[in-house]
Order: C-alpha cells, then structure tokens, then sequence
C-alpha cells in the first residue's frame, strides 16, 4: 500500500511567476525520500521496524562498520551550506540556498548514482559551523560542503576532515579544480604543448581560484600566478589573508607584481574565476595559440567569439551555451561514487589528480578546440572518474575496501 | 540519462547474516533520495541548477515563505535521534540507532506521503544537542523527535518548539499517547461507558508513560495514577523528578500510596508503558469488563489470553501477532501529513485530540473486542487524521494556510 503524495502544492495556486520555467520547474521541490525496500504487510514491518531492526541496530552497536552494510551510509553524502556564498549571489542565508543544494543532491543522484542529502545549517560562527556538521555525521558517507564563504571554507574543510573517518569535500574548490586541470591538459595536448611549456595567469583569489591554482602547480605547469581585485599576489604585499600568503610562496616564480593585465601579456593560460572582465587587447597580448578558460557567471570574463578572434586556440566557459563547459558536475559525482564504492576515509590529492586525468582521458582521439573536455551528459564520465578515485584511494592506503 | 546505481553493496559479500531475513533486508539501507523533476540534457540542467536555481533562491531570499512553494520544505520533515534511548535497546549511539531512523523514514513516507530525512546526531549536552537541530531546521517542514532519552526528551522538545516556526514533535510521546487514547475511547464505548467512568492505572512513567497519561487525562477520564519502579507516584515523595512531580500533581486523585499491585485493584484499566510484568492474579484483582493494553516490546506484561482468561473485555498489545495493536505509524504520519499540509507552526494539544478521535472513528461500526483500533495498513487510517489534524490547526490559529 501506498498513499497518494502530500497534497501541499495544491492549496498554493500557481503563480505568475511560474511563468518562468525554472519556478515551474521548481514547484514542491527537486529531490524525495523513497523507499527501497518493501512494506506491504505486517510481516514486511516487522522486518523494517520492529521487532526485526532491533537485531540489525545491535550488530551496529557492537561492529559500528557494519552500518555500511546495512545503512544507507555507504551511498549517502550529506551536501551542508551555510548559505554564505550561494552560486554568485553572496550571502543569502540558508533557507535560500536550498534549491542549489536541492539541485546538488539531484545532479548527485543522476549521475553518479550517489543519494545526497540537502543540509541548509542556521550557523555562522565557524567552530559552531564545524560542530554542527561534525554531529551531523554519523549517518553519512561522506561530507559535500558547499557555497560557504572564503576563507572560512579552508578551515572548514581541513578540521572536519582532521576531525572525521568520512571524506569531506567543498566542491566549489576542489570539484572546479578537477574539472579546470582535466580541461587544461587536453588544451595543452591538442595545441602540442605539456604542462611544463605553460605560464598561466588567473583572475580572482577567491576559493575557487586559490584550489584550482593549487591543483594545476601541483600538476607540473611551468609557472601561474594570481591576482586578485588590487593585482598580482605576490610576497612583498602587506595586505594578504593567510591563504593569499602561503600561496604567494609556491607560485609566481616570474615575479609578477604589477596589474593583472600586464602578466597576462605573454602568457599561455588565462584561467578567469572572477566576476570582471578581461579585454579583447588584453587577450591580445597573450603568447600565440592561447588558452583562454572565462569560467565567470553568468558572464564570462571575455565573450568567446571575441577570444577566439584575439588568437585564442582554445576557449572554455561556464556556460552550457557555448562549447568546453568547465562545469564540476563533471567531477563530483565520479568522486564520491569512487570514494565510497572503496569506503575512503578521506579524499586525497593523489585522488583528485587521478580523477582529473580519467575525465581528461574520456575526451580520448575526439579532442578539437571545441571539445577538450567531455559533456556532463556524457555517460562514459562518472564511471571513468569513479574507477580512477576508487583506483588512487586504494593505492594511497585511504579505502577500506 | 541515469547511470546504475552505486556498486557499493557488490564488494561486500552476503554473510551468514543475511541469513536471518531482517538483515538481508537491510542491506544497503532502506531509503533513498531520488529526482522528482527530469535532467535529461542541457536545458533541464539550466533550470533545475544554474542559471535558473539562481532566481529561486532570490526569490526566497526576499520572501522566505516561498520555501514552502518551490523547495522540498513543504513536504519533508527531519526525523532526527542522538541514539540515547533506542527502541528498547537504551543509549546504543547515534550510528546504531539508524536504522530505526531510516525505517521511521519509510514510514513517514508510505502511510503519509511525507518525506522523512533520518539525521543521526553525535551530541549529547542538553543545550548542543537542542543548538543543533535549530541549525539545521530551515531545510524542513517539521522536526520528527525521536528515541531521546526522559528527561532529556521534554526540554529538548519544549525549547525547540520554543524557538523554531515548525512543527517539533516527540513521537515516542505523543505518537504513542494519540493511539492509546483512540484506543481506549473504543474500549470504553464498546463497553458502554465513557472515558469519565473509567479509572486508569499506568505501568511506567518515562517519556511515552507520562505523555499517555497527560493527554488521557486532558481527554476527561475518571482518575488516572501513575506508577515507576518504586511504586504509586504521589506528592509525598521526595524522590520525584520534575516531571514526575509535575504530574504527581494533577494526577491521582484516588489517592494511591502504595504499590502498582494495590492500585490496581478494582481499577478499570491497566496501561502498561513498562519493561515489567503484571501478574494474572493482579489482572485478576481489576473492575469487571477491565481494559488491559499491555505494551511492553517484545514482551507484553500479560499475555492476552491470560488477560481474557481473567476477566479483562479488550486487550491490546504493541505486536502485530495479536489483534489491537498499538502502533504509532498509525498516528505521525497522518500528524505530520496533516500538519504539513496547512503548513503549520506547531502541533498543539487540540491537533493531538482530533488525532486521536479520528484515529478511534475510522473503527466506525467494525467496533469489536478484538477491533478497537485499526490496522496501520488501513488505507482510511492516515488520510482521517491528516483531515483532522489539519482542521485543528486552522481552528486553533496555527495554520499559515
């Protein structure tokens, strides 16, 4: 037996704002519960309830790694926000936030198989934060932190995965970095170049910037450096935070201390993750067959087909409307599908390096300046980035499987 | 496109067990998340997640009541446990008690519609425990209490209903208290009395005990007394705790000093909320046409055809072997249905009455001694007190619908 869905969405007549698509489509949620077991009869509860779950919720007590056996850990993530740094919008609280995490669990779902769990926390002060989020885990496989604002997302992250025996990941750097690296590469194999020949300069230290940034150095490119909104970070400035300071030490081995526009002059890469704008003479400048990735939204730093005309040889964006989407719904759900098909404990660098090449390696002999990363429907993508974390945990001595 | 789902289960081989069906059932956990809106290509993903989530969550972040319209908040409720006082088990954590939270979750779902998130929380202290599940409350339509350890369990619930604009309910109490109350109205009107000619002697005074005998009281019976371990609860002892004082007050006007066995005497009904036994001979000591609801799990404190065999007219137990089973599925879910469904800001005593008269009509002409309270797989069951529940909440000014 089972009974119709709550009628809540019916006393709310449909609005004019459901005109919009997106409300339509938005109406009662994007994501529910179900059951994946049956319940037809007393027999079938006393199975599922009680009595019959009492015996499974001892064994737990007694083996607490069974709950991956017979718990919904062992494919469940919790995705927290606190609502702080919603897509571009900033702090819009977390009630707000919720659709974007709705729409997280569903893309988790969809393509990688991975149930996740919508969490909007009412918390600000970061210890609270990191409390909050460590009580909260137990029942999950693994933690998403999501849209949490920098540079509190650093230290989020590194107590709660110091803290926890479940990988904790903010994709808003590291599935981005993935996603970038993985582009990257194949950028530079189709314009005959490795890593190593490439200098590249990004736009914006935010989160975003300052993990893909990490990630690219430590894939061997030949040098990068950063600027944020007052220019290139470099060491003698006086106005870093500290993750501006530790970064200004493993990068920018050219010297770059002036404006943005002038280290772009020359260099291979302009990887944007800001919310500005870079002119076409600016690209202009840039070394012969650049590689321009204008990942802003929903504008992009520079238009495409103006890039292009600057020289570029290949352009990416954030945008599903042009072609090279940098979009980390590529990444995230090959992630944790690998990570807890291997019961990880965490998610190494080790793992997202290999996570990077297996998605890089998906756009295989089809590789041109309009597909140098794969689409997000692309069914080959999760499995290959999946195979390729569950490969590296298990090598790297984080999988329990 | 879907991909399969994850292959988490495969790497662990069924073990012995599995030979015992409750596990086999269990493995890999019985609830997941899934899509309730398509992702099919690129324009479904622009709508569903950016660009167009972004003018969702604008929207809400101007006027938060449209949550309710175009997230999952108006249908889902957190059903949320720190594993102190798990089913009969005791304080066996918050990993072990999982499975209890995800069945409640399958529950929630198949006989009310709603959609339940298990959150098993790894917090004791009173005030942390209560800190975080105000945190996460945004993201839901009601908070679902459950398996906290008395006296914990009061406070815990008083404060948030306190604090938070949505529903709290602690179903150990008052899910448990709606279905005695329906049952026992039936008993008595298939006695032909009413609920003022009966008096009421409880076995147990912890969480579910003292909020049976609250609201039987509030329904108007005769007298009602309570009894714990050391005996009859009355004003003169000095070993009361607050709650029990509190209750010593307004309950047991007969007086009782004693012990259970001696109230018992010539008493017209027996409730028992204990882990006890009650003796034939004490059965036996009872008013003619005596009501006897045994509900200790698994082991009820008489065996029924004990209880018939001296002199009671209805028995009731909490198993689903024998007939009038005492089940809260057969209240939360219609509660929570109900309440949702107005969007409600708490569940107040009128909506726990209605429930419960709702739950004892659906009964009707069937009345028998073997039928004072319905089937929880009794389609009618959940739609009546979802009807209810929703009609008190609008009386009492409650309803934000």
């Amino acid at each position: 037996m089972s009974t119709t869905p709550l009628e809540t969405a019916a006393p709310t007549a449909s609005t004019d704002r459901d005109a919009d698509p997106a409300f339509a489509l938005h109406r009662g949620g994007k994501v529910e519960v179900v059951s994946s077991v049956p319940l037809n009869n007393s027999d079938d509860l006393s199975l599922a309830y009680t009595p019959g779950v009492a015996r499974v919720c001892t064994a737990i007590a007694e083996d607490p790694s069974l709950a991956y056996d017979y718990t919904w850990k062992s494919h469940t993530v919790a995705v927290v926000t606190d609502g702080t740094a919603v897509l571009g919008l900033g702090d819009i609280g977390p009630l707000a936030a919720l659709p974007v995490m709705e729409g997280k669990a569903l893309l988790f779902k969809q393509f990688g198989g991975v149930d996740a769990v919508p969490l909007c926390l009412d918390v600000i002060d970061l210890d609270e934060l990191i409390e909050t989020i460590a009580r909260l885990a137990p029942g999950f496989g693994g933690i998403n932190l999501e849209d949490i604002s920098a540079p509190r997302c650093f230290e989020v992250e590194r107590r709660l995965q110091e803290r926890l025996d479940i990988p904790v990941f903010h994709d808003d750097q590291h599935g981005t970095a993935i996603v970038v690296l993985a582009a990257l590469r194949n950028a530079a194999r189709l314009t005959g170049r490795s890593l190593a020949d490439l200098r590249v300069v990004v736009s914006g230290a935010g989160a975003a910037g300052i993990a893909v940034s990490k990630m690219v150095l430590e894939a061997g490119i030949g040098d990068l450096a950063i600027a944020d909104s007052k220019g290139m970070v470099h060491l003698d400035r006086s106005d870093l935070n500290d993750q501006k300071r530790m970064f200004a030490q493993i990068s920018n081995r050219g010297g770059h201390r002036g404006s943005f526009v002038e280290a772009l002059r020359g260099a291979d890469v302009l990887l944007g993750l800001s919310s500005g704008t870079v002119s076409p003479e600016a690209v202009k400048s840039m070394a012969p067959q650049s590689i321009v990735f204008a990942m802003a939204n929903p504008t992009p730093e520079v238009h495409p087909d103006v890039a292009h005309a600057m020289g570029a040889a290949v352009v990416a964006t954030g945008r599903s409307d042009f072609p090279n989407q940098i979009n980390n719904v590529l990444a995230f759900p090959g992630v944790f599908k690998g990570a807890m098909a291997v019961r990880a404990t965490r998610i190494t660098e080790g793992m997202k390096l290999a996570a990077s090449e297996a998605l890089a390696g998906v756009v295989g002999d089809d590789l041109a300046a309009d597909l140098v990363i794969p689409s997000c429907f692309d069914p080959r993508v999760a499995p290959a980035v999946a195979d390729a974390v569950a490969a590296a945990a298990r090598a790297e001595g984080v999988a329990r499987l």
